[in-house]
């Protein structure tokens, strides 16, 4: 029975399956490529699209000229949606559209080029069209587009009853809906009720007595990491939208919710990795190298001016040879300090954890921790220097430089996030080419400021 | 009218806020402190709780000791919660507890030690004491603890009315629910049908024939980052949850999904940069040490490691002081080549978009993006290096350490991580120290070596 309940499942896309149907592709065999790809889910399909190559792409699709449909074109990566919606017929594109909430037409519609997205529009009728486009006229990444137009509403005065009857008769419901939204009369949305409540609550129960504490508003305009915040903080399941008016604009639910959170991270861990873009692993290497030069040349001249600092010493270098070997680990451990600190804090900035209330508290933490693991190295890399050079003297420059790089380094990790986001910027954007590019000029500049004058 | 409706919404904790409850609380003013934290969001009181230091911490929860109940309790960092939990009476934690589904309790519970865990079981009643120990009876970061037991499941021959007329008798229902689940007479489910469906269908329809499409299962030893996966890729709300022999045991909804999502990206971000657990910003700066020490003593050695590579080469820099000005600037633009090529493939393997089926073509993808890259700062270093020091043979070396360094960076900033996943162990761990000593060897060695082959 186990079996039972494993075989309704959707199967799985794992490397057996890929490759048998790439042969299949390959045979030219379109019943068993269908046997193989028809099971999918839409989700498991699109993955299978981006992990097999632009050529076996291209055969696939000519082979299965029907596989792509609405739920795995909005389930397809950004990067590869051009692509295959360029070989789709009108008549295929539209059928695809026709199936999803206006939502999911936004998202796939804000990615294409102006032909593609009129030959899109083109295909819905009146209503959904002016949805869409109703959405599209708000800010790119905002609640405006990540709300469905399709809501389900009731006036403030209606019961469980009526509400229910109203329920059944209506032809087309979203996919998603959790609550009932009360719109009062000029349709400002003044509270909710969770399917649940309404389906164990009698008939004559009022709606407005059964209305969830968490109700909350957002404006079409807020930023989706916002959004995204405001669903993790208090636990959201959907959320009605607002125009300036307070009038009810649209409903946004979790599931949007959780696919901008999880873009989120993947920002913040590639802007801090010092990746452009949200890079995807159908790129060609010539995508991937547009998403990571520009941070590359940045660092060329960044890492110039530890040059320039160490060439200020050749005269200590040329006089003892072996502080050339010994300073990359100090500049090194530096890096990895900042990057440490730099990884809390971005992420904690993320989360709100690091507001201005603790900001002090939190940048005085950095400050101790930054001391001690410095003062733990410096015993470590001191002795260590002293034994292999038979030098106290190396060994001491090298623990002194250690302690102050640990302190810029701790300090930097926290700092630079916390300006970048005071002047009105992404916290995660390259400060981990400033921090090493700090904790590199500073380790040098530390480690053969302190030699010089202590070892020649 | 908009302000009524934002008066209605929970107050938010801004840092004038925080600031005015301080001021309460030094005041030792109840009652204003009580109006002021008191409209809170259970999730902004523990962000308070958080953010403040620890003795305001302790004067606050003496000055309003009613202040903490299971819903603030559950949102709060694992970090604090201890303290928190010391400080209530056996009474108000009972209270606490009473309140929220087994699966916050068992949250709660996990992470505690055995005599409040002990004082926390002692506080339920039977049943839902039963409920949480076999929660607890599942390893850690299982299914089996994120799932909530209260379950809303109805006998498969069920009718829409008699599966809402029952809905209407229970006494307790779950806090979540979004689906009615179908389970055969020995307890396997089969089926779930949405609140959404069973509100719009007649009463004498079958729930079995409203049934959905994205309905599994999930064995409750199934690792939480799993469940985390199924419920993004596959767009879940909630998911039951079934023992070794499918029988149902409970219930996963996408709240925790959500959080596990979090609470991973989290880890990865951290571990990537050698952070060695989760740290909050309510750590004081000892517990924030101990994360961060040992990856940095790790670097020590493998930055030894360089600067014994560099030794070898102590006649070329005696000879050439220059080089050693220069050459970390091959080594740390590897290593920002090496972090960029990381934080990708760390990514996508966590999104499970590189697989066996598509490794070795990302690996050719960043063999190729790496040459591309190398050659185009080959270029400008190498004109830079040829200007600044009037040596064309030494512009030649710099360009050439640089494409191959780069190749190295990018290789490695994807093998690594493969390397470690094909291991068993989590690629993210630690893999920025690999691949930057990888980069900053290759980088000196590569260098050192050709300008003693080229320039002496």
């Amino acid at each position: 029975m186990t079996d039972r309940a494993a075989q309704d499942e959707d199967p799985a896309l794992d490397a057996r399956r890929v490759s048998a149907i790439l042969e299949a592709v390959e045979a030219r065999d379109a019943p068993r490529a269908q046997s193989l790809v028809g099971p999918l889910h839409p989700a498991d399909a699109a993955d299978l699209l981006e992990q097999i190559s632009p050529s076996e792409r291209r055969d696939l699709l000519a082979l299965l000229p029907g596989l792509v449909d609405g739920d795995i074109l909005s389930e397809l990566d950004e990067a590869l949606r051009e692509e295959v919606i360029a070989n789709l017929a009108p008549a295929q594109l539209a059928e695809a559209m026709r199936e999803l909430d206006s939502d999911d037409v936004v998202d796939i519609l804000e990615d294409l080029d102006a032909p593609q997205q009129a030959a899109i529009l083109g295909t819905l009728d009146l209503a959904d069209r002016a949805a869409v486009e109703k959405s599209m006229s708000y800010p790119e990444h905002s609640a405006g587009r990540l709300m469905q137009r399709e809501v389900v509403m009731a006036p403030e005065h209606w019961s469980v009853g009526e509400a229910t009857d109203y329920l059944r008769e209506v032809a087309h419901l979203p996919d998603q809906f959790y609550h009932v939204l009360l719109v009062d009369p000029r349709m400002r949305p003044t509270g909710y009720a969770t399917l649940g409540r309404i389906l164990s609550s009698p008939r004559d129960t009022r709606l407005r007595d059964i209305l969830e504490d968490s109700f909350r508003t957002i404006p079409a305009t807020t930023p989706e990491e916002d959004v995204a915040y405001l669903f993790t903080q208090y636990h959201l399941i959907s959320c009605p939208v607002v125009d300036e008016t307070g009038r009810l604009v649209g409903v946004i639910t979790i599931d949007d919710a959780m696919e901008v959170l999880d873009d989120e991270h993947e920002e913040d861990m590639l802007r801090l990795a010092g990746v452009g873009e949200a890079s995807s692993m159908s790129d060609g290497a010539l995508a991937t190298m547009r998403t990571r030069l520009p941070w590359l040349i940045v660092n060329l001249f960044t890492a110039s001016i530890s040059a320039f600092v160490i060439s200020r010493f050749e005269g200590t270098i040329t006089a003892i040879v072996s502080l050339a070997a010994v300073m990359p680990i100090v500049a090194s451990t530096g890096g990895i300090g900042g990057t440490q600190s730099l990884a809390v804090a971005v992420r904690a900035l993320a989360t709100r954890d690091l507001t201005a209330a603790n900001a002090g508290r939190v940048v005085r933490r950095e400050l101790v921790s930054g001391l001690v693991n410095g003062l733990s190295l410096a015993v470590i890399l001191g002795i260590g220097g002293t034994l292999v050079y038979g030098q106290w003297k190396l060994g001491l420059v090298l623990g002194m430089a250690m302690i102050v790089n640990q302190i810029v380094a701790a300090l930097g990790g926290v700092l630079v996030p916390l300006g970048l986001e005071r002047w009105g910027l992404d916290p995660a954007l390259a400060s981990g080419t400033f921090v090493t590019t700090l904790t590199d000029v500073m380790g040098y500049l530390s480690f053969l400021g302190l030699a010089t004058a202590l070892l020649l």
